[in-house]
């Protein structure tokens, strides 16, 4: 069931991005039964760039807050797993320890560069690469979902490049193929999805072509859609927003209406429970 | 320079709250020059409650991030200290060894309860509490701000108790005193500025009396309004609505005009930098 | 099985003290097949005193060094769970994740000091310290084993309170009792052992009196035998000479033949294996 | 004068090798006024291999616990830097922050493999290795050492290379040189020594040559000679030997003489500190 929920579903099934505890929370009270920890977004979180600064077990560290946070199955942007095949088995296993449902690995050599940032970033060789999903495969156990993730075309070398590489990646024992792209049509995915033939499932992360409707994807039978980095990016607005309002007024009452309330927060994180654990358990009556 | 921004201004300035690397750059990016390192909203990201979930070293590691991703002064939520004036001159040692230009401490016990959450919490004892104060500037560097805050307004313990608590922890070494109340109006916080007359520069924290005008403040020569959590309640709003409208309709066209676009996440942390960096270190003209 | 290595064992077992991945591997390499993660022993490797300086997340990750790197049972010595109810499940929870097999929690207050240091320390209130270990067993799974630890004897409350306080904590749940005692006989251990009839199993730390002849204890009926920390002690004692030595001599030929080889640290960890694995996945056969 | 310990001295210094809060601390009670942050040592102790398993952040955490435990001045072996350029200059700018006086860089490629374990490794390219130590030196304050460490000897690859990165990397901005080398006797580094004329301060690390008298080094001039993993190695003989006799034995008693005793942990660490300011600040006379 963790397995449908994060890239092997036969029913289109949806991620939703998350990037610490508190998201992941709101995500969860929103419906979504499926999460995104969003290399992007972690990144941004900790103040840095998607590009291989924060470390390996600050990554596991955030996944542990927002696995903890949701109970939800959470599939981790693991990058090209932090180095060699060594490093991308021990990521897996420490995810899983964490409670992720399972990692993508992308093809790239470390360190990374965002895939939006720059141009014709260069593509780790296939066999290393395979290497390294054939370790993860050996180390982990079945039910840790392993996502191959395709950086061809993002990258710019063509769709006959991404398909040879959905070939390796299946025989080296990916359970999903994530196909990547920065067009603004989904044009480039679908054709990759015709070619592809479901051979293993495809799961797309529509940042840059989300104009497309998903009844397309659903007509592609495409398993899963990652909502990559919307959340964040909400967060960011809004943020951005509330200071610069606040900077200019020095006065909270006209923002009161625009942001949640403290009970809200309470809520969201089950402060009752804790008050009834404290009346179970500090207090009981009859004892105390 | 650092004192000033964080809680002994003469001229009434402001802390925005943070809460992660990303809500710090945000901040200062609106022109703020002072941060508060909010433990309501830290201890939401990380997926906890504000009851001492979260380790003193897990906030550590949060204002780290705050720090270096803002390069402002940061008034680090301290708690009480999490424990006894030995864990307290500890966190202090180890804030300021991560950056932070100060740390208040209220007088709680451990493990605390958010003030807003719950009646006549029980203060600390004022001699064992003013204990912790001495405790932690007989240990750190003069230049780091140790705010007292009182907590016997909020808790319910009468305006007397507070200032005779200001006068103990003024006495104990405290550069500023927070006073912290309920109420939605000012006139309690007033009443103490009144009666304290200012023998320690004055902090306050506005989030229940938002409609009192920060003139009234200046007007009571207090030294430092709070924001205390403005954009962690901003973010929520943000991302609740976003994941809402996202698990319904399924697409983020109609979206994509209020979140904030990736090249604006891409310019806030500097990506650019890492570009020309790239050009002088890794490919640098006539070397590689 | 778990359960039987870490305190609840029908026959005397025995759980030896590990304060890293290091000395974690190097009991299991000698044959023990459940390890103790002491506090004072960890404590003193992160350079904190054994009072509650260290942080509950900081023990979690040391604990997770010591399960990965021996893949043993693993006792945890978790104080008495840093704070209230709440953060003893907490503390709990994470260490389970991280593949602990139990917790041991005393009845001492936040922050704690050492046993052996000092004298008299307070207890926890009964009915408080009950509830600690209703909410634990009431978070965790049934498979993590709750160890109740008894400091009465050790703080020199006496027999009657000792006997007392491990019929609440079998009613709260516990599934073993550790008694602990400064004396250096065991003829307090005992005298607790003989009254309380093994109505729960028994665990004992025999640092002081260590004269006693194991046979005692299993006439006694004992459970499990803790050496609590005699790794750390030999590590410090064989430090500090080779310090002295190499100070005075400025030479390491006299030393070599006293302390570990490199090939030893390289087969401890299985060098072996990563050489394999390089062969396997980094450099496979008709691939490369 | 930090500097003047951590491999920039005029006359033969030592740093002793240190690989958690304790080790630190005895080896400062020793004598010695600076240390080594091994990574083979770190590594061992997390249960990881010298491999770039552990992460740079784990690193970083270590060796905030050797300069909090020691307070001496820390040079810390940062492999290569964990990543290119960006990734040097970030580990760098942390260790500062927590405390370091210096970072030895190697020109090895990420991820490493330990320079005694296998042949022939590939080295970094020197402009690239060279970009590195410029990025580090244009980002942190001048009075960090940066030690820019050749492996040419160790991986085999003869005087001329190891002479002509040691030119490149003196004009990349190192503060000093460590050659290394695992011939088990002194000419190889001595020839290097001769051929290299001290343009810079070298550091050297006779592990493997440790035969040699320190006499020699001195004639040589070279300035600092680390012991590398002597206390961690120290450390292991001890804990395998009492391991051994623990299980088979089943009693201490004939282990007490050789270990040491917890006062002596207590005095290690300054328990007594621990006490004086409970009194001063806990329970001060004439207050509580």
């Amino acid at each position: 069931m963790l397995r449908a929920q994060v890239g092997c579903s036969r029913e289109l099934s949806f991620l939703m991005e998350a990037h610490d505890g508190l998201s992941a929370a709101i995500a969860k009270r929103a419906g979504f039964t499926g999460l995104w920890a969003s290399g992007l977004s972690i990144a941004s979180c900790l103040g840095y760039r998607d590009a291989s600064e924060g470390s390996w077990s600050q990554l596991v560290d955030v996944v542990e807050r927002i696995v903890d946070s949701s109970q939800l199955p959470v599939l981790v942007d693991g990058d090209g797993g932090f180095g060699n095949f060594n490093n991308a088995r021990l990521l897996a296993r420490k995810l899983r320890q964490r409670g992720a449902a399972g990692v993508a690995l992308e093809d790239s050599c470390f360190p990374k560069m965002n895939s939006f940032v720059g141009d014709l970033h260069p593509l780790a060789d296939i066999d290393e690469f395979s290497g390294r999903l054939r370790a993860v495969k050996d180390t982990v156990a079945q039910d840790f979902v392993l996502v191959a993730r395709i950086e061809a075309l993002i990258a710019g070398h063509g769709m006959d490049e991404a398909i040879s590489r959905a070939h390796a990646y299946a025989e080296a024992g990916a359970d999903a193929i994530l196909i990547h792209s920065r067009r603004t049509a989904a044009d480039e995915i679908l054709a990759f999805v015709r070619a592809w033939q479901n051979r293993l499932p495809v799961v797309i992360v529509p940042t840059k072509y989300y104009r497309t409707p998903v009844s397309a994807y659903r007509e592609a039978r495409i398993s899963t859609v990652i909502w990559a980095n919307h959340s964040v990016r909400a967060a960011i607005a809004a943020m951005r927003q509330v200071c610069g309002r606040l900077f200019a007024e020095e006065n909270t009452a006209s923002i009161e209406p625009n942001i949640a309330t403290l009970d809200e927060v309470f809520e969201l994180f089950r402060y009752d429970e804790l008050a009834s654990a404290e009346a179970r358990y500090l207090h009981p009556p009859g004892r105390g």
